[in-house]
């Protein structure tokens, strides 16, 4: 990562942070506001927290009134968006189209039926046609980067350290494939290699696997890490405390990050988490990785 | 594939079958049987199948009984074993070590901690150090191995194909990781990749992510490739009818396997079952993979 300090300064009008679940937009608005730039929220029913959504000055919207956020944002004065929380690869039954998103219908439709980048390149296409600038959230709130070193006081062993090893060089080999930001390797055996199913569903795949007996590999790692190329304005690997939760259900030993480029979600309870549960947290020197 | 003919002439003493779950072991065999060699086979309690062991010359044994099998496969002069049938990964409580097996047994569990390829080619090192010879069940039965061309009446589309094309190259790229057997890919988007939870559970997943709208894509197809330098006496990939459900529970098009590297339980109710459902079931020439 480059972006030591937030790329856009306060005067380049407010910034429009489309807020899926979870608790990092709240993270990104904080961090904006404190560096003196106004945000507006435009909350995604379903998905935002309301409950957090009302500290800000915001917009609610259904997934898909894109009409409606081009209106707004404009009159807002904003020209820069940011796309964040947890709203990955919604149900295309989800999405309520105002009447620009239906002409836009064919297009999305499209753009549903290849891999992650395929669709988040097409989503930012879209808004930079309509003369927006898509911002990774990083990138105004470089706060939300994994640093190096852990979370919490647990450190991987040297076996952890192999399996961590084989799991980023089996990443690397599937990133062409724009699949499998994540895996599980434990005692050098890949046990699980996330696809559509999302991490959290993985780690659950682990914890069945192991109650009925099919696992008896050690505890074993969980390693995400960016796919090459991928377009990191709108989709770094992230983990928040349920991924911390899901490892530790899993029986894993810990998780391994590449730190820089992957975004974390109150890192303050995920070591809390991880250290109750016994797990390291580890962000990798990028260098390292690359 | 070299072996057009059974690898075994009928001299070489009884083939002892050691079975586990499923039709294959059965059809091996009648195969064997029909080739003039005799057979005794050595059924798995807890996967073989009772109503159909009893047709053949049989010892009941626990999984694990090894010092019993050595015993009972010399008396019968047995020196060429096949292993065949569902038993993959078995959870370790289910072994119930004899004595010979209980001094095996810290091995066995370090073999059971690496990838697959480590198991099985632990497992056939012992069988060889007790004056065994394990056997490819395609060696002695050849016509168990999947044909090129389809099963069944449907054809793969254009755009199957190429789905097709990708998971074969996505097996390539995954196999140095001794992992992957299978991927499933629908318009080009990879939606999941096997690893520890086998095929039958990895459709299940697709069914479920269809079923609550995570997946648009296209209809899709499931693809299996044994990996480079597996070790083909043990655990080429399979079909049956089973995983031909399994598809079309997930919503696919169509199954694509590996010609002559491939084997089928029952192809003749695998062809009906697709034919029901309107899958494919192909056979890759194999030069066109490598």
């Amino acid at each position: 990562m480059t972006e030591a300090v937030p790329a856009k300064p306060a005067d380049d009008g407010a910034l429009a942070i489309i807020c899926g679940g979870g608790t990092l937009p709240f993270a990104v608005a904080d961090a904006v506001t404190k560096y003196g730039r106004r945000v507006v929220l435009f909350a995604i029913r379903g998905w935002a927290d309301p409950k957090r959504v009302v500290d800000y000055p915001h917009y609610w919207a259904a997934l898909g009134q894109f009409g409606a956020f081009c209106r707004l944002a404009r009159r807002e004065g904003c020209q820069d968006v940011v796309l964040i929380g947890s709203m990955m690869r919604p149900a295309i039954w989800q999405i309520r189209p105002d009447l620009k998103t239906l002409r836009l219908l064919p297009r999305i439709f499209g753009m549903f039926r290849g891999g992650d980048d395929y669709l988040l390149k097409g989503v930012a296409a879209i808004f930079e046609e309509h003369g927006f600038r898509l911002l990774g959230a990083h990138a105004v709130a470089p706060e939300i980067l994994m640093p190096e070193g852990t979370l919490g006081r647990e450190r991987p062993t040297e076996r952890d350290n192999a399996d961590i090893a084989k799991g980023l060089a089996f990443l690397t080999a599937a990133s062409p494939f724009d699949v499998g930001q994540a895996v599980v390797v434990a005692d050098a055996r890949v046990l699980a290699i996330e696809a559509a199913e999302g991490t959290d569903s993985m780690l659950e795949r682990i914890a069945q696997l192991r109650q009925t007996g099919r696992i008896a590999s050690g505890r074993g790692v969980l390693v995400k890490a960016a796919k090459r190329n991928q377009d990191r304005r709108l989709d770094l690997p992230s983990i928040g405390p349920q991924t911390v939760e899901g490892a530790a259900r899993a029986g894993l030993a810990g998780i391994a990050v590449v730190a820089g480029s992957t975004v974390v979600a109150e890192p303050a309870q995920i070591g809390a988490i991880a250290d109750r549960a016994g797990l390291f947290v580890l962000g990798l020197r990028e260098q390292a990785v690359e």
